[in-house]
């Protein structure tokens, strides 16, 4: 059987990240079986998010509004350098830490071809001086590009009187060691602390 | 954050199969990802498809014109009897098989309060007896119920007049026989053929 408008259905289906065929297709039937104001309201949903979110001219993080919420409530004492919008989610369950986040949009990646200037660095600068920020937290991801960046950032700041720190690494709760590898078990060794 | 267009986006992709928070989540932030066009095509998708699908007056499978392609083109001497349409996608990929399908909509379930009334069994006594057809193809799932209604329907059939065959049970190809059930080989060693 062939169906167009299902076809295109499970095209768009297979757009999102990590889904192939068959799951697109159990989607695209999962919509066909729903409701017909269940499928009004997710094209609504989809439509309506793409044109209500921008980017917080701040933060640079995911908003409905020209400068989001956080930005407009929070101490801007301390700001928190992320690389990516989901990743101010993961910082939020931090419930003691009260500050603003700066959404770099990417890491700095030679191989991506992606330098200095492609990322939000210029406005991080613009903010903390603005805002005389006491203290900027790099939370990029513990990897190569974050680790790289987050040193690129800090030499930066470095002419602005501000105190730059990096999440710790080190070993997770709940995990084994037994299953840690060489650099993190290296890395929780060297900023051991006393008990 | 609190994002309200985002979490109403998050909770239409939660709805569909197997999709939990994390995963939504990582759908609804591809959407804001691409393009304006992307979102609007997929939007549309969803209203086209739910718009344009119905079944097909005949066989019960999803189909955009009152009576489906395969049933306006195909040999009515021998239907395939299935459970839901996306068994017909699945049959369909037997080349040699050139009949029509009869989609029965669900299966014979006292646990579930459904009866012979509740799935498509009248319909498919109507085509047999219109088309004159010589054969009934049982393919409902080789499950406890999918076999009940398999022979609740050939029961039906019998005073009609027409051949009622059942897909074959046995171990799978590229299946390993340490793995297979207990049931699967029993009918696999019963219903053995010679070389």
């Amino acid at each position: 059987m062939y169906i167009e408008s299902l076809e295109k259905l499970i095209n768009s289906f297979r757009k999102l990240p990590g889904v192939g065929y068959k799951t697109a297709q159990r989607y695209a039937y999962s919509i066909l079986n729903s409701s017909k104001e269940n499928a009004k309201e997710f094209a609504d949903n989809i439509i309506n998010a793409k044109e209500n979110i921008k980017f917080c001219a701040e933060c640079g993080n995911f908003s409905e509004t020209e400068i989001c919420d956080n930005c407009l409530k929070k101490n801007k004492d301390i700001i928190c350098v992320v690389k990516e919008p989901k990743d101010v989610v993961a910082m939020e369950k931090v419930k003691s830490f009260d500050g603003v986040f700066h959404v770099l949009h990417g890491t700095i990646s030679p191989l991506e071809n992606r330098g200095p200037n492609d990322i939000r660095i210029k406005e991080l600068l613009q903010r903390v001086q603005k805002y005389n920020t006491k203290e900027v937290i790099m939370a990029t991801n513990p990897d190569v590009e974050g680790d790289a960046t987050a040193m690129y950032i800090s030499r930066l700041l470095e002419p602005l009187n501000v105190k730059v720190t990096r999440l710790a690494q080190g070993v997770s709760m709940g995990s084994e060691l037994e299953f840690a590898d060489e650099i993190t078990l290296t890395r929780a060794l060297e900023s051991r602390i006393k008990i």
